[in-house]
């Protein structure tokens, strides 16, 4: 018999009917013999309803009581998951992130998981339970409710999975799986049966919104076989994010193409190439609370040197005015320039390790479509280039067809 | 500094503007030098939506997971008049029952406290907070959440009194206190300053809403000084229940005339006067879940007597038909009567025990307004008349007079 931990996501136990049909999902999975924990969101829009409420009395509502207060949203869940249970004839039994005892510690709002008891849930499953936990939350060693932040609850489950020792961690989600690439730009992407956990880390930081990064990182770290289904399609296997590359020895090379289309970039001209420069480009801009996406300074020659660095779209203005009134007087650059009009796509794979090439294929192809390279930045299993915004979704359409991913493999 | 708890019931928190009037009220409470412990019970209305959002999974909701729902109405109560009192700058934070620990048995709906963990709230109170408890819940000794059924709130006020040694438990409600009778009926009705806790029994069992029994049964055994008061009206100082019929010396012999409309009797005709006679009769009906009232049987003769009760209106006819079917052929009765246009009128007072002619003041009164009395019954504060329906306000009214309920005491 082997334990397998389920997330539903908001979305998927939004509704009466839906948190019928996830029981009735649960209740056939278990009729194949398997052991369940089920961890559960909160009800799409319920957790917003009570921010909302919370900020009728605070504008700024006090963390302790706010996670007092939105955990109640899974606390529901949980419960009427385990009467839909009940309803269909399985025993069921659901559990608050204090009752489990998810021992987090207390930075409120956004806590981190420490320790899991794991002796009640053992308990009740060798008792044939299901049983139910509700996500995003904790609660600190001296009693006080913590909840993890948005997406905790897929924490949640990998913790779960790694304290209960499961064979899989299962996330149901409205999506079927992790695609080469976003299918409303290439209608012949294709959902990938694998994927390692370093291909989703940098897919998921790229922007594929299926998981939230943090739980894969912990996934990864805790090697814990994370699986990524529709809770809609009742046949699909999903995608699993594996952390063996033998499971892919035969694969294709490049998994997956990322882009972000919310990017600026910013360029500061002759900048004095001396120690301690980045720091003070960088530095005013991470004080304004600025989120710094690429960084790339090339060989200085005659003692300067360019350097360049992209950020969210919507700190563009901000972060020029930054560059432009306080580092450049202060460091003697030559000048500042930037542009708001890019878009960033990058080839991401495990493959790139063992195979030479890659880049150079990625540039001709773009160059053949007469797409020019803004900027280039690179990782082990990664290559992002900059393009003019223009050109974004043709970049991704032209390197999903080099690279074959059209092609089942 | 005295330790004050105050109980605020689900229509005085039932909107963002109360929480905060009552935030303000506790505000300004404690501005006058007292330590505040505040019970809240969930905002009216958020009971039933959590009850009826459960009867869509399960017909009979499983209390245990009922527990676990249903909680969540005091606890968003709790945090959301915590913050309220923060944004007026006084210091609070909010507790579960579960953290409290407001241990509990594990009857599930209709938990019993078995003892309350003062340690957390004492230190917050030095620490010179507001601590805002949920009411109504608790947990029992393996963690599972428990609620103390209907009511509860007031008794986690009372044994919150009990446990911390506070002064006072004050229940504010939507009534500014306890009445010599309905204002409704007799419009010289009057607010009583203090009332004895079997007085206040007394109404209470007959039909006088404000506080529930249970919790005047609580605060009676541990001697905890009750106040009830309305959450609306700032300047009240309420009714005060006390346990020392010392207070009261110079009070009137009478506190209230309390009154129920409901009831139906029936008498069982000519029933052979022998031992167990009474169980034969009220067995059948207590085993048919009909709640009995008052229960007469007077001495007999020629081996025979009457026996009469009284039922909830409601219950009539399948009072009936038990007593004819099943209980009239058995003893071999002579016959049942019965009717359900009558009501119960009840003057209650302590000082009835050091007063004699009480009785006989009671009857002269409603004689001499043509009514005539069904039934009497008569306990050591309190008599009880059945009299035909129609007469019950006039009943009310002249009593309330005779005894001079409307005079200041």
């Amino acid at each position: 018999m082997t334990l397998i931990i389920q997330k539903y996501g908001g979305t998927s136990v939004g509704s009466t009917e839906r948190i019928k049909n996830v029981a009735r999902r649960i209740a056939k999975f278990r009729s194949r013999g398997h052991q369940v924990v089920v961890v559960v969101s909160a009800m799409s829009g319920e957790t917003n309803r009570l921010i909302a409420m919370a900020k009728e009395f605070q504008a700024n509502p006090d963390p302790r009581e706010l996670d007092v207060m939105v955990s109640t949203g899974e606390q529901i869940s949980v419960a009427l998951l385990s009467m839909a249970l009940m309803d269909l004839g399985v025993k069921a039994k659901s559990y608050t992130g204090a009752q489990v005892r998810i021992l987090t510690d207390n930075a409120y709002t956004k806590a981190r998981i420490l320790k899991i008891d794991e002796d009640k849930i053992h308990a009740d499953l060798d008792a044939g339970y299901v049983v139910a936990v509700a996500g995003f939350q904790g609660v600190d060693d001296t009693g006080n409710i913590t909840t993890l932040g948005r997406g905790g609850s897929d924490t949640t489950g990998v913790a779960l999975a790694v304290a209960l020792k499961a064979e899989e961690c299962q996330i149901y989600t409205d999506v079927d799986g992790i695609y080469t690439t976003d299918p409303r730009i290439v209608p012949e992407a294709r959902k990938l049966k694998t994927i390692t956990f370093e291909e989703m880390l940098e897919l998921a930081s790229l922007g594929s919104k299926v998981l939230q990064i943090r739980s894969v990182e912990f996934a990864g770290k805790y090697k814990v076989r994370l699986r990524v289904l529709s809770s809609f399609d009742e046949e699909g296997e999903g995608t699993l994010i594996t952390f063996e590359e033998g499971e892919n020895m035969e694969r294709a090379i490049i998994s997956g193409i990322a882009f972000n289309r919310d990017e600026a970039k910013i360029t500061v001209l002759g900048v004095p190439d001396r120690p301690g420069i980045a720091y003070q480009i960088l530095g005013p801009v991470a004080d304004a609370n600025i989120d710094v996406d690429m960084i790339i300074q090339n060989v200085g020659h005659d003692g300067m040197t360019d350097f360049s660095f992209t950020i969210n779209r919507n700190e563009f203005a901000r972060t020029m005015d930054i560059l432009e009134n306080q580092v450049q007087p202060h460091i003697g650059a030559r000048g500042v320039i930037g542009g708001d009009r890019i878009a960033k796509v990058s080839v991401v794979g495990v493959g790139m390790r063992s195979h030479v090439g890659i880049a150079s294929r990625m540039f001709r192809a773009l160059a053949e479509e007469g797409i020019n390279i803004q900027m280039i930045s690179t990782s082990e299993i990664k290559i992002s280039v900059v393009v003019d915004e223009k050109y974004m979704e043709l970049a991704v359409r032209v390197l999903h067809k080099i690279f074959e991913l059209d092609q089942v493999s």
